[in-house]
């Protein structure tokens, strides 16, 4: 049974190669499992039927039998943790510091990265944002650091296996990829450009830039209709 | 062998109730697991040997045995996953699905209402913090009322049962408590009233309070003394 998930068909050229089914589509090509989309128009995510998947109105959603699940983390922790040990090592120590990376590059490193790109791209016209964007990037560039200082010359966070923590943060720290902000830190572009290597990423990303025809591929709506459901 | 977590002996007011350390001790006291705690003076959360254990400098952190981890998303998941099932559900879908609003209370809910204590107390005083106020408030109050939307009458997240999705999106709600922003959601009030109404999460406030007191408890800095570590 291939798992489904949800995407968008179209997004403004700052998004393409940014949006968060990458982490889905990623995570899939590291286990080796095939999967279908279902693209979405703008506007659609906070339509009932997406709603219902998704209570607050964003992609990307993940479906697979009876399981419907939401969040980028969980749905890679899901995978990870369901589909063999390409992505979380045996151990099960090693295992927690995986766990750990992900919750650390959602929860530590994302927030002030995405208050960022709000005070940069939607509330770019507000008068208090560019005032604000050195104090952000203070707060961004001390989290770098720290990062930095913690992965040293190691290859991964936690050694020489990548994990689905690696996957997380690296997907985190691309959201401020080719800024002034990332290159201050060698060490984590270099991170970054090894986890960009990987032939599972390199698909990962032709497939979601593939999806941005604006054309209806599988559509989810006539998808949703074809299946009967209400919303 | 009692598992061993850091916290403060002192923080201000405001903070006093929030600190992420109760989001452990609340696990902890939920699955029956007796724990140490070893507090740290303010300052002491950036010096080496604290930061060898949490490369962001911050509490909480987690040890058992030769396991050390950090981020409280992580070690509460942990604690569910290795403790027996009064944090997490036997069936698969339902774990997937606990899991899941972990992730969405750390990384929908929390940024947004962090970033709000973010231009209250810390950036206070920043011209640019106050008029920011109603936008951030927006956002938070568009990110409840889509909570509150897929709560409805639900006790808990996912049907009638407790699980670390509630307990940490009862922790991060806690942050805006008895404010008017939770205030206008009644159906998170008195969600968030169910969770603090537990048994498990009063020991753990109460032992998180009577850990302010600026005295020396079980002190950090002894206690990696005593160990021999260096740093
Ligand atoms: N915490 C969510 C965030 C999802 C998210 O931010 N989705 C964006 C695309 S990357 C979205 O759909 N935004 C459109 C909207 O909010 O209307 C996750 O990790 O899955
Ligand atoms: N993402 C981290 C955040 C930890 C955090 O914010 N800790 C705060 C206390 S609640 C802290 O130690 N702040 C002090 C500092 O940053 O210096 C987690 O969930 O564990």
């Amino acid at each position: 049974m291939r798992p489904i998930i949800t995407a968008y068909d179209w997004v403004p050229d700052f998004a393409r190669g940014q949006v968060r089914d990458l982490r889905l589509r990623w995570a899939l090509e590291e286990v080796g499992q095939p999967y279908d989309v279902l693209y979405l128009q703008q506007g659609e995510q906070k339509q009932p039927p997406h709603r219902d998947r998704q209570p607050f109105g964003q992609v990307p959603t993940y479906e697979a039998g009876d399981l419907m699940l939401f969040e980028s983390g969980a749905i890679v922790l899901h995978i990870a943790q369901t589909q063999g040990d390409a992505l979380l090592p045996a151990d099960d120590d090693a295992r927690a510091r995986a766990i750990e990376w992900m919750f650390a590059a959602l929860n530590t490193l994302e927030p002030p990265i995405m208050d960022r790109a709000n005070a940069t791209l939607f509330e770019r016209d507000e008068p208090w944002s560019l005032p604000r964007l050195p104090a952000i990037d203070r707060r961004i560039d001390e989290r770098l650091r720290e990062l930095a200082g913690r992965l040293g010359r190691r290859q991964w966070l936690d050694g020489d296996r990548f994990s689905a923590g690696d996957l997380m943060m690296v997907a985190v720290l691309r959201i401020v990829g080719g800024t002034p902000l990332l290159d201050a830190h060698p060490t984590l572009t270099e991170y970054v450009a090894r986890g960009e290597a990987r032939p599972a990423f390199a698909r990962a990303l032709a497939d979601q830039l593939a999806g941005f025809t604006g054309a209806p591929p599988p559509a989810f709506a006539a998808w949703v209709a074809a299946q009967g459901e209400t919303g």
